[in-house]
C-alpha cells in the first residue's frame, strides 16, 4: 500500500478518536482511581483531562483481606472529601471478570474469586469498577499519553516482567472472560525458557527487564564486547538493571548489544501481535523503555523483518510511553467515569 | 477459578449477545452477500436469520477489473429482482481498509488500493460494505453457527492454509487498519518454515491442510506407523488430503499421528491467542475440521499444557464449525444489514 492510503486510514482514526473524547462528559467531572499494589496502595482524585487533583498513598495491609478493604474505603473517603467524585475505579494485578466486578485471582493479594466491587459499593456511596492494573495504565496512556491520537493501540510495559494492554476501536479490550491482553505470556519460543506463569517460551522471558539482566550476564560471561559488563559485575557483585542502563547510556557496546537483542525479541513478538491485532501504534513503557530510540530501533527493524505480507500490510508507529507515574490510578479513574456516564 | 464464576461469566455473555441480536432489526429484512473468490463469484439474498432466499454463481472474470465489477453489478441486480434488499456486503480475500471501503491488496484479484465500495455504490441503489472473506465467514459462524451463544470467539479455518476471524464483545474485530485477525500468520517457530507471506514459522506452515500433507509425507518416509500412508502414496503417486482423511477415518495409526501433530501445533497457537484475546470459544472450520473430535482432542490437550497461569486462567470451549457452505455470503450480507441499520 502507498503512503496516501495509510495516511488516509490514520486520518479517519484521528477523527474517530476526537469525537469519542468530546463525548466523554462535561468539564469538571472528577473520579477516583485506586491502584492496589503488592506493597502500596496509591489513590487519586482525577479530573476529566487526566490531571491529578488530590492524591493519597498507604502501605498495603498484609494478611486479612478485610484490612485491605478498610484501607481502600478510608482512602476513597479521604480523596472524596469535597464530594464531587462521580465514580471509583480500582486497579489490581490479576484476572478480573468481564463484568469488572470480581477478582478471580490476584498474584500479590490474598484474593480468590473476591467480589470486591460489591463489597466496596456496600460501603461507599459510589459506583465502583475493578480493572486489571496493566489495562488501567494502558488506558491512561491511550487517553492522555502517546496513544491519544489513534483508535487502536497496543502497549507493552517492559519492567521486571512484560505487561500489556490493548485498545481497539477506542475501547479497552478485555477479552471474553476479562483475562485478555496478557501480552507477556504470548509464546515466542516453543519449549523455551520456563516462565513464572508455568508455561515455556513466553515473551516475558526474552523481552523483560529480567531478560535484559540475563542477556547482559551471558555477554559478561562471554568476554569480548561483554568486558565492561563483566567489570561492573565483578566490582558490584551483580549486574543490576541500573548498571546495565548506565552502560547503555554510556554507549558501551556490550550493554547496547544486550538491549538490541531484547528489542529484537520484542519486535518479533510485535510482528505476531500485528498479524492478530493490527494496531496503528505500539507503545513501550516501563523502566527499560527509558532507553528510548535505542530500544525502538531494533524493535522496528525486527518488526519489519518478521511482518507477514511485508510491503502490503499497513505498518504501525512505535513510540515510548509518555506517562510515567500514576498511570494506573489515572486510567482506573477515567474508566470508572466513562462507565458511570454510560450506566 | 471455580466453575461457579466461569458459569457466571458465560451467563452475562449470553445476555449481552441476546440483547444485540434482538436489536438487529425487524423480521423480513433481506440483504445481499457476494463472495468474490479467485475462480468464482458466489452471491445470495439472505434473510435476517441467515437463511439464503435466492442465490447466484458465476466464474470470476480474469484480467480487467472492470469485467469483475460488471459481473458483481449484474449479480446484485439479479438477486434483488424483488427489490427488498436493504444493503450489499462484498467479501474478498485481502486487506480491506477500516472504513470497509477500499481493498488495499487482494492476492487473487488484480486490485491494488481499489475503491470498490465507491465504484459499486455509483452503480447500484444500495449501501455497500467490503469485508475480508475470512471475517465475513467467521461472522456468519458467530451469528448463526457454533458461536451464536457467546460474545467473544476466535475461529480458525483449517483449509489449504489457515484463515481466521475474531469476534470480541459481539463485534467483528477488524484492527486499526482493517488488516487484523490474520491468524494464520502468527509465528509459532522462530526461524521456522518459510511461509507464503514471506515470513518464517507462521502457524499456517504447521497447522494447515498443506502442513498435514507434509507431516503425512514425512511419516510415510519414516516407515513404522507411516506404512499405510506410504502404501497409498505409492499406489496413487501422491498423498492427497482426501487420502489422508480416509486413513484418519479408517483409524490408521500413521494418519492419526499426523492429525494429532497438527492439532498439537494448533493448540499451542491457541494458547498464545488465549493469552492475548481470551475468547470464550475457539471454533475450527475448513476441510480438516471434518475430522471433528479427532482434531479437537489434541488441540484441547496442547492448549491446556501451554496455557499461561493454568489453573487460574478461565478455559474456553473448543468446537467444530457448524456452517459449511456459503458462510462468506451469509456473513457479508449480515454485516451489510447491520451496518445499514446503524448508518
Amino acid at each position: 500500500m502507498d503512503n496516501y492510503t495509510l495516511d488516509g486510514a490514520i486520518g479517519s482514526a484521528l477523527t474517530g478518536s476526537t469525537e469519542t473524547l468530546l463525548q466523554k462528559g462535561a468539564i469538571g467531572v472528577h473520579a477516583i482511581g485506586i491502584d492496589i499494589g503488592g506493597t502500596k496502595i496509591a489513590g487519586a482524585l482525577v479530573d476529566e483531562l487526566g490531571t491529578i487533583v488530590r492524591e493519597a498513598r498507604v502501605s498495603t495491609p498484609a494478611g486479612d483481606p478485610t484490612l485491605l478493604e478498610d484501607a481502600v474505603v478510608a482512602m476513597i473517603e479521604e480523596l472524596d472529601s469535597g464530594g464531587d467524585a462521580v465514580a471509583v475505579g480500582v486497579a489490581a494485578a490479576g484476572f478480573i471478570d468481564a463484568a469488572q466486578s470480581t477478582v478471580y485471582y490476584a498474584p500479590n493479594i490474598n484474593w480468590r474469586n473476591e467480589p470486591f466491587r460489591e463489597k466496596l459499593e456496600a460501603r461507599v456511596r459510589h459506583n465502583v469498577i475493578i480493572e486489571n492494573d496493566a489495562n488501567a495504565a494502558g488506558w491512561a496512556e491511550f487517553r492522555f499519553g502517546a496513544g491519544r491520537l489513534v483508535s487502536d493501540m497496543v502497549i507493552l510495559t517492559i519492567g521486571t516482567g512484560v505487561g500489556g494492554a490493548i485498545v481497539a476501536g477506542d475501547s479497552l479490550f478485555r477479552g471474553g472472560f476479562g483475562a485478555g491482553a496478557e501480552l507477556g505470556h504470548m509464546r515466542v519460543v516453543p519449549g523455551g525458557l520456563l516462565c513464572g506463569c508455568g508455561a515455556h517460551g513466553c515473551i516475558e522471558q526474552y523481552g523483560s527487564g529480567r531478560a535484559l539482566q540475563r542477556i547482559a550476564n551471558e555477554l559478561a560471561d562471554a568476554g569480548g564486547i561483554g568486558q565492561a559488563l563483566a567489570a561492573v559485575r565483578e566490582s558490584k557483585g551483580e549486574l543490576a538493571g541500573l548498571d546495565i542502563f548506565e552502560l547503555i547510556m554510556a554507549g558501551d557496546p556490550g550493554a547496547l548489544a544486550a538491549l538490541r537483542q531484547l528489542g529484537d525479541w520484542l519486535g518479533q513478538a510485535c510482528a505476531s501481535l500485528g498479524a492478530v491485532l493490527d494496531p496503528q501504534l505500539f507503545v513501550f513503557g516501563g523502566g527499560v523503555a527509558q532507553a528510548g530510540e535505542l530500544l525502538l530501533d531494533p524493535i522496528r527493524q525486527a518488526y519489519l523483518e518478521n511482518l507477514p505480507a511485508r510491503g502490503f500490510h499497513p505498518v504501525p508507529e512505535f513510540k515510548i510511553a509518555e506517562l510515567v507515574n500514576d498511570a494506573g490510578v489515572v486510567g482506573a479513574a477515567d474508566l470508572a467515569r466513562i462507565h458511570a456516564e454510560h450506566r
